[in-house]
């Protein structure tokens, strides 16, 4: 899927939300443990209910790994019934992974190639060759961490040479790798006065900004300083959507919980 | 395994040797396509050829999940065949995972518990508390990135905040982070004199050595840098031992290649 397809995608449901798919089998209805497959059947079970308010789904893999094979298999079902079911939809595999370059390669062969994911998220810290393997893929875009939601990102993602933070060097300096037209950035939404500054270093990328909600972040704020001509936000939610209830109506509180924020990004899309 | 158990093997078997299984299906010897696991034959056939001569294996998770639900079978089959047959080698999933906290958390429970490695490699991108959970588990090991071996370790693992390069940093901060007795480091050999300040900083804690022989370290520049009182190195080598052969022989190669650097470790824990 190409950017372009995304942005129209976003101007046509009016929406520019991303679920995340992390499933955990301690959280999910009861009632579906009965199922051969409780995650595959939970996410199915949300996808249909919520396709028509969000434009991307993230399965993050570690969700799916912790449960071995079994886990692995609920994965491919998952995006094979994506892809089959609603290919309109950009998906996400939330992997971040990175490694030496002929490693890389293999990663982006398992994710973008054989499981067939739109995109894929991409760690920094082993630089260039780690990353330039995954953007090699035209059509597939890979989502570099750059500015995390979580506390841990003041650790070292802050940190500054002369100016200049970590992140933003990981935003300069990824702008020089070959087919870095593939890259897309993650930043957290828990910092929204900082979306100035990185929109002027990268104007034009898709930003995958999570945070917002259950870790504080505004979308207003977000919205007002991140988003471009292409409106060029991904806004993530999982467990605010996902777990809106923990009963027989799952699938239908996590569509009101979709609707609820598919309605605000309706406004801001409409005021723009 | 405790690290007192692992340099206890050390000085038994007389080597520091940790082998690499990132094992590539186009690169295996032709005639184990017709196994049923031919990555799972391969790794068997090494191991049982070399398991005197090493302390450690270490398949890195991205030639497995290259080939999806088949590949997660071999990566199972293979821990499982060692903590079998050879319980006293200590096990390595070279994943380099690292996310937000209850994401972490499935990671952690993935590899340390039920795939029941000994250890596992994490990035510190997204700092304290996507490596933590990890910490938690006692008698497992935690192996973070500090200084890669590859040459995007240069882009921003030795940036400067002040005078102190990211990857230093990244062991000073780490230090202070709940149960960082059981971190380990990944320190690439080819930057061989930079591990004398980096003992200044971590003494005591096992680094990982990858970037002896094809990526260019010498052996004996890193031990003469690196070595501490518990010998404290593992030097990692793929596929160097592993392609020693694509013949029927390759176990027969392999083992010798493996023997060549255990003589030579040998030689250099004499001399200590």
């Amino acid at each position: 899927m190409t950017t372009q397809q995304l942005t129209n995608q976003i101007l046509k449901k009016k929406s520019f939300l991303c679920i995340g798919l992390d499933v955990d089998i301690n959280k999910i209805p009861q009632h579906l443990l009965k199922e051969k497959d409780p995650i595959f059947a939970f996410n199915k079970a949300v996808i249909d209910a919520t396709h028509h308010l969000c434009v991307a789904y993230k399965p993050n893999t570690a969700f799916y790994e912790a449960y071995g094979l079994k886990g692995w298999k609920s994965l491919e079902k998952t995006i094979n019934y994506l892809k089959k079911n609603y290919p309109e939809i950009f998906t996400i595999a939330d992997a971040k992974r990175g490694d030496i370059g002929n490693t890389s390669k293999m990663y982006a062969k398992a994710f973008l190639e054989d499981l067939n994911f739109d995109s894929i998220t991409v760690a920094p810290y082993m630089g260039k060759d780690s990353v330039e393997p995954f953007l090699t893929f035209e059509g597939k875009h890979t989502i570099l961490l750059a500015l995390t939601s979580n506390p841990g990102a003041f650790d070292f993602q802050t940190k500054k040479e002369g100016n200049q933070e970590l992140y933003k060097q990981v935003l300069e300096i990824s702008k020089t790798w070959a087919n870095s037209h593939n890259l897309m950035y993650v930043v957290g939404a828990t910092k929204a006065e900082y979306f100035q500054e990185i929109r002027q270093i990268i104007p034009d990328s898709f930003l995958l900004v999570p945070g917002v909600g259950a870790q504080g972040g505004s979308l207003q704020d977000v919205c007002k300083f991140g988003m471009n001509s292409n409106v060029g936000l991904l806004i993530n939610s999982s467990r605010s959507i996902i777990y809106a209830s923990s009963n027989g109506d799952f699938a239908q509180a996590a569509m009101l919980k979709a609707r609820e924020l598919q309605h605000q990004m309706e406004e801001i899309l409409k005021s723009n």
